[in-house]
């Protein structure tokens, strides 16, 4: 089980980020080789000034999702930016941001968490992600 | 063509839901095995006093994506979870409920539509997921 | 590296749709086939008359986002619809719409965009995507 698994994730927001950390640690738990790219507005959730921040829930959550989600974080529950570091100490994930993003945000390198690891085109995204599995979040 | 797939829902709005369930279907009558798993706000559709409720559609289907909804519905087309049904009556299609999502919602198996086969971790789904195709809506 | 690639496309708003050009358009760049198949909300983009309009982005974008989104545009980004033309243009982009979403916006084929290679149902889906890389947006 060591197949390579390829996440493009698109959404910023915390319910989207917690099923994609979720995803990508379970992956990595089983010793696969994870490949994050981070495609639009979820680059803006992985700059090191608002990762920490509160990014929203998408609309359908509505006032009950809010309320869950609330509940879960006084439980205890890791953020989603704490449970892909935990993943990443695992070894074998690896996050970089899509360089087109970079220009949509007008940011650079310095302003991304060290969660990311560097910047690529999507020539590379594709390279790496080979004949394995390809999921888009 | 008995290919497994391996589907995460995520989203549980009528549309996303529909589409969802006409993938799975197809698949399913090409006689390939469909594992489904059911994270975050999908999982409050697939309660048993909520499942045939509205579960209302993607904020970019505005006012005209609802009259187009309504008007399918009354030519008489089957609503998701009946999609579902059928697709489970050829065999094959298993779904799943995400532990960590029925933590999310406090619910209990027993709250759930019988058409969830039962609840399991992330990693039971990378597992059974194996190599095959894994598409995450 | 001649794997084939199906997509499908759901969502319709200029910034999936711009994700979702890009990643065809690498993975077409590097000679794989690539099977893009629309669902809902995506077909109404395609309609001839309205393919070059505004389509929104997701809630989540924000004014900020929508702000980097008409500078990216200022500076000459090309748009999606352009983007797909040129990964047409290299050979091996098939683009079919989904005949129930057809059904659903109540459209015919002469009312898509020359982009649209036809109809087909999602069995057809399948059986083009074969063993290969499935991916939803």
């Amino acid at each position: 089980m060591s197949e390579p698994l390829a996440i493009s994730l698109f959404s910023g927001t915390d319910d989207r980020l917690n099923a994609a950390a979720v995803l990508v640690a379970g992956a990595a738990a089983l010793g696969r080789p994870v490949h994050v790219f981070l495609q639009y507005w979820v680059l803006d959730a992985f700059r090191s000034d608002r990762i920490g921040a509160d990014h929203g829930l998408a609309p359908e959550a509505g006032a009950d999702g809010l309320n869950a989600v609330h509940r879960l974080q006084r439980l205890g529950q890791a953020p989603w930016h704490e449970t892909l570091r935990q993943a990443k100490e695992l070894g074998g994930v690896e996050i970089q941001a899509c360089s087109l993003s970079m220009d949509l945000l007008d940011i650079t390198e310095s302003d991304l968490d060290p969660l990311v690891d560097g910047v690529e085109g999507v020539t590379a995204f594709w390279l790496t992600a080979s004949d394995g599995q390809v999921v888009f979040i």
